[in-house]
Parts: structure tokens; C-alpha cells; sequence
């Protein structure tokens, strides 16, 4: 049993950008030459989340514009009073769409459909440097 | 340390349809003869989720009317100007409720509550043949 | 390879209330003495959930309105012909926070963000007494 666990770096803009790491996931999988087991990705910070969507340039306007109608920016909330740095949304988004996510391996392939990507949103009002966890699990 | 992996398939009327797959799952749990670890169910696919949920018939309604509410089918989406096949809702409440779920194994037996089921629902808008991967590990 | 489970007991208020199980894991991690692996925290029952929150006076109530706002304590739910206890909003809010939340562990340290707490949430609308499950697998 082999436990690799890599941290990867991504800068954003923030304001719930949509950004694809498959690519990533699955060069770390490739290099630590696990065949069987799980595959968790997990976003350090309490203004980020991962999730799967389809990632097309529909669908990376259409998921922002939603978060939005549910969990405005803009608006007041109690954590403002806290830090006054405007990102109560940020975290409110974070908490509902969730910073884990994890994917079986199977014969050394992650078990993703077709149109099925990984993705790491960054709901922060502002740009990030991100460290998102790749940790795989199995034999 | 043992790895079982299988794939369960099923057919759905799509819509927002939810089953109850907590059956399927012990029965591979059984025949895995796993007693202690970690249950993985994801869904192969971007119009799909898995979650829990009590399986009855007033909340398998209530379930599919609230994301209604929030994610209306129906709208105009971005995503119906890639592809056009209407389904933009359903990758929306996929990306949501995202497609994996993992459950821990404790002296053979799911950590569920007695009221607690395992569902998959699909939410695309059309009939499908869904793959669904339960892959357990533990000894 | 260890798997080390505990179940944890939290009386709770109900309605929403949000409690900050962070210390609790990391004791259970610390007496694993597991140094890298993959930590589980799983809510028994159907009405809770777990996610991660920067657990803060603002946020503890900005979250509760939220989900107030989109799925209304009060609002009628098919749920209540079947049972009568009001509670459909509880189920709702659970089956859309999820009741299971993985870490990974690197180094014997859950990979958590210095303002990113892991919390679990009473959805119920009466006070409870809920076991959660912690399950840490790793070496």
C-alpha cells in the first residue's frame, strides 16, 4: 500500500474562477504508478471548493452566474463585521460546494466520464496564491 | 490491505429521478469480506450526484422541487449555446451536489443511520445508462 | 497500514446550530500516531452535515440564514404527510451539505487551512445527541 500526497500551486484572479486541474490530477496519479485506490483532492483555505463539471465555456459562466443568485456578492453579511474584508460570500460559497473531493483509481486511470473534469473554484474576492492537496492512496 | 472496485449500472428515467443504492452497496461490501476502511460511490459522468437522503416518498419529491426552485429547468443556460441539448440545470445541480460520496466501514457494516440511505440521482433530462463505481478499501 | 475509528458524541440545540469538531479530530489523529493517510468524518443520521467553515460569530450565522433563505424552515414539504415532524427542511439541508468530509493527512497534520474548520451541523429542528464518526486510514 503507497500513499503519495503532492501539493500543487495555481494563482487565480479569484471571483469564483473555474479552473480545470484534471491535467494535474492525473500527472501525479501517472508519476506515483498506483494502480488501484483513491485519489482525494482538497483545497486548503476556507474561500475555495472542488467539484466536477463539464468544462466548457457554458458551463464556466453558467455555475458563477448561479452562486450568485443564491450567495450574492454584494450583499451584507454578519462576516463582514468580523474582518470587513467583503468576502462573507467567498466563505458562504466554500461551505456549500465543499473543499474535498475524492475519485476512485482503477487500472491507473482516475474513473472520470468524458465530460467529466475536476475543478478548483476560487470564490475569493481577489487574487490567490492556492495550494490544492493531490493525495492518492492504493497499490 | 484489500481494494474491491465494481461497477454497478443502472437504468434511470433521468429528471431528477433518485435511487436508493444502499442495497447494492452491502451486498458488495458482503461479498468483499472487508471489515474495516472506506466506502467510495461516484458517479461516472456530469449530470449525476450522489448523496443520502431518507428513501421516502414525500422527500423524493421535495429534493427534486427545491432544485427546481433554485436551478430551474427550463432557463436559458450558457451551456444550451454549446451544445443545445437543454441540459444546462442538470450539470448545475451535478456541480452541487457532486458525484462522489465516500462512507466508512466499521465491523462490516456502513456507518449509515437507519434512516439514512445512499441515492444517485440523475438529473439529466433524458434516460440513461449510468455507471456507477463502489470501490472499498480496508482490511 | 492502521485504520483507527471512533465515534464522537455531540448534543447539539438543533436548528442549524453549528459545532466546530476540529480539536476533536486532532486529538483522534494524534493518538492514532498515523503519519500520512486519509481522515473520514462522517455524520450518522440523515438531518446534519460536514463541511469546512471558518468557524467565526459572523459566518455561524450568516450560514443558517442562507440556508434559511433557500430551503425555509416553516415552508410545507411532502415530507411532513409521510411523518408529521416538521423536519422536511432538515433532510433538505442535509442531502445538500452531505453528511461524509475527507482530509487528507500529511506529516500527522490534517492538511486544514489555518481558518478552516471542520464543523458539523445540526439540521433537526430539536435538540439531539449525534455520534459522527471519525476514520483515519494511513501508516
Amino acid at each position: 500500500m503507497k500513499i503519495v500526497s503532492e501539493i500543487i500551486n495555481k494563482k487565480t484572479h479569484g471571483n469564483t474562477e473555474i479552473i480545470n486541474i484534471t491535467d494535474d490530477i492525473q500527472e501525479i496519479l501517472k508519476k506515483s504508478g498506483i494502480e488501484n485506490g483513491l485519489c482525494t483532492v482538497f483545497c486548503i483555505g476556507s474561500t475555495g471548493g472542488i467539484t466536477t463539471l463539464e468544462y466548457e465555456r457554458g458551463l464556466i459562466k453558467d455555475l458563477p452566474e448561479f452562486l450568485n443568485q443564491i450567495i450574492p456578492q454584494g450583499k451584507k453579511y454578519h462576516h463582514d463585521a468580523t474582518w470587513g474584508d467583503g468576502n462573507g460570500h467567498s466563505h458562504l460559497r466554500s461551505a456549500l460546494i465543499k473543499t474535498s473531493f475524492s475519485i476512485p483509481v482503477i487500472n491507473s486511470e482516475l474513473t472520470l466520464g468524458t465530460w467529466q473534469q475536476v475543478v478548483f473554484i476560487d470564490f475569493d474576492n481577489r487574487p490567490r496564491n492556492r495550494r490544492i492537496v493531490i493525495q492518492i492512496m492504493g497499490k
